[in-house]
């Protein structure tokens, strides 16, 4: 038997246990061309919110009554896939459950790294990290000497980011978060300066932090963090908008950057994107950042939940910003 | 004697008849490398509230007590500059006076095209034509298929940009602007759709006028407009920020669009340009609109005030969205 969580009802707002229904089930007998995985970490994200509303969007609305799913890394216990044998550590799409029926080609089979976590297929050598690879490199055309701005800097991408950013020579790294606790984690991992947006006007904090300005800005909150980056960016900077955590639960419309206007007069590039949009980037980032993470210069931070019956917990907690680095469920 | 107009006083808020000063002066003597030109026809555009505040922008703003300065074009009526003789038509930028004292480095020499006014070098082939025309295929890289909604659409930028898109094959180009008169005009002017946005909230009329949603919007007027077409873009949708004329005289913070955060999930691309940036596209623009032109494909849109003493008055009109097409007076 294995355990999965099912979508029990849609939230409005901020959604709560009842939302979720853990339940036990009798994995399908495998067919042929497919392997039965235990999945060892499961990932929550916080675009899983907009999936549990039933609208269209960029990705499918989760079903009622179905399993949530989302990216994890799981170990073949049995196989009746070509290229797939027992113990070979695949990455895929069926989180949210213990064991997962998978057809060979839904499946990425991944290596083990000395030394590293599986866990770090789900962060910084999965989603979140080429999301901050191809947001900051390719989106918001980051360049040496650039000043760089990110908000959510605790968070998966966040972290990523800004380490990123140093390490192909940023002139000044500078992020926020929203607790004491983690603006130090944002000195350890190497930030030039940090501040917790809960000590003060975002626009204000920003502007001392980064007193000359700055050329890039990746949004990971929306609302008064994208106010504020249009108020210090020089002109020609550019933003990647990645995500406004800041209204993903909200009811009623966000309140918008009442200066957007300024982006006329500076020149300013504001671009959305979907990670999605860069798969083809998959290849560099894991080489240039896998090769990072092997000579010990860049940090994966994550935040370990234990048991699938705590995932709906450890989505929450994502949500309210719990985490530092990426938010793991290890099963 | 000439006359010209001074600034009297900055404006807060909306400018009034006081800011201005009409005043007559001797020209100066002619040096070595200068000419005297008779000014025929000035611009009034809504740049230059900006430059009556004294404040940094991307153009130094206008000084108390001395003359107001813009786009004009002029005949030679005295040389002393190599390159220039009497009669010859020249563009510069000391407007706001009948006469003006020009070096030659500062005075563009340009032909007179048979059937065409001299005042098309201050719209269609002028600064407004520049703006349209790399705003539209540069910024907001239009290409041939897409759907475009232009908002100030009878203004000097607006009513080009409509025009050069559907000569570039949009698939639907739609307008908006504030009176019936001048939704009149644009169906004139060959747009597929166009609404008086006083008629009804702009982002309902919007939706009415492209139901297929749109793939570029060039924003003059920001706020409300800013927020319809972002609801309207489909994915991968471009917007060049050009103006938010809704803006310029508000003494408080403008309404933003509430809905920015869908730039997101429909990987939008919103960019601020000023058309100082683009110059180098000057010889494209004024070959193939130039074309256009004489061959009666472009309709060059006027509104012509007479007389120096009414400039105050035009550029006033012209913040009031009085004109149709681009705001001319007549000297």
């Amino acid at each position: 038997m294995s355990r999965q969580i099912n979508l029990a009802s849609r939230p409005s707002g901020w959604p709560t246990a009842d939302n979720f229904d853990l339940v036990e089930v009798a994995p399908p007998a495998l067919q042929e061309g497919q392997a039965l995985v235990r999945n060892l970490f499961m990932s929550v994200d916080p675009y899983m919110r907009g999936r549990m509303n039933d609208v269209k969007s960029y990705v499918p609305p989760f079903r009622l009554g179905e399993p949530l799913d989302g990216g994890a890394i799981g170990e073949v216990v049995e196989s009746r896939a070509p290229g797939l044998a027992e113990g070979d550590l695949v990455l895929h799409g069926l989180g949210w459950r213990e064991q997962a029926v998978l057809e060979a080609s839904r499946a990425r089979k991944v290596e083990r790294i000395e030394g590293v976590s599986p866990s770090a297929y789900l962060g910084v050598l999965g989603m979140p990290g080429l999301t901050a690879y191809a947001g900051l490199l390719d989106v918001a055309s980051f360049k040496e000497g650039d000043a760089v701005f990110v908000s959510g800097a605790a968070g998966a991408v966040g972290s990523l980011v800004g380490q990123i950013a140093k390490l192909k020579g940023a002139s000044l790294v500078v992020g926020s978060a929203g607790s004491d606790e983690k603006v130090d984690h944002l000195h350890e991992i190497g930030f030039d300066a940090a501040f917790n947006y809960r000590n003060g006007p975002v626009a204000e904090q920003l502007r001392k932090a980064a007193p000359g300005g700055i050329d890039v800005y990746f949004d990971n909150v929306g609302a008064d963090h994208l106010e504020a980056a249009i108020g210090s960016l020089n002109t020609g900077g550019r933003v990647a908008m990645c995500g406004a955590i800041a209204v993903y639960n909200a009811t009623e419309p966000a309140p918008a950057p009442r200066n957007l206007f300024l982006a006329v007069g500076k020149r300013l590039t504001l671009r959305g994107f979907i990670v999605g949009d860069h798969s083809a980037r998959m290849p560099d980032m894991i080489a240039e950042v896998g090769g990072w993470l092997r000579e010990g210069r860049i940090t994966a931070s994550e935040t370990v939940v234990d048991g699938l019956e705590n995932a709906p917990a450890a989505f929450l907690g994502l949500l309210r910003g719990e985490n530092t680095g990426k938010m793991i469920v290890r099963l």
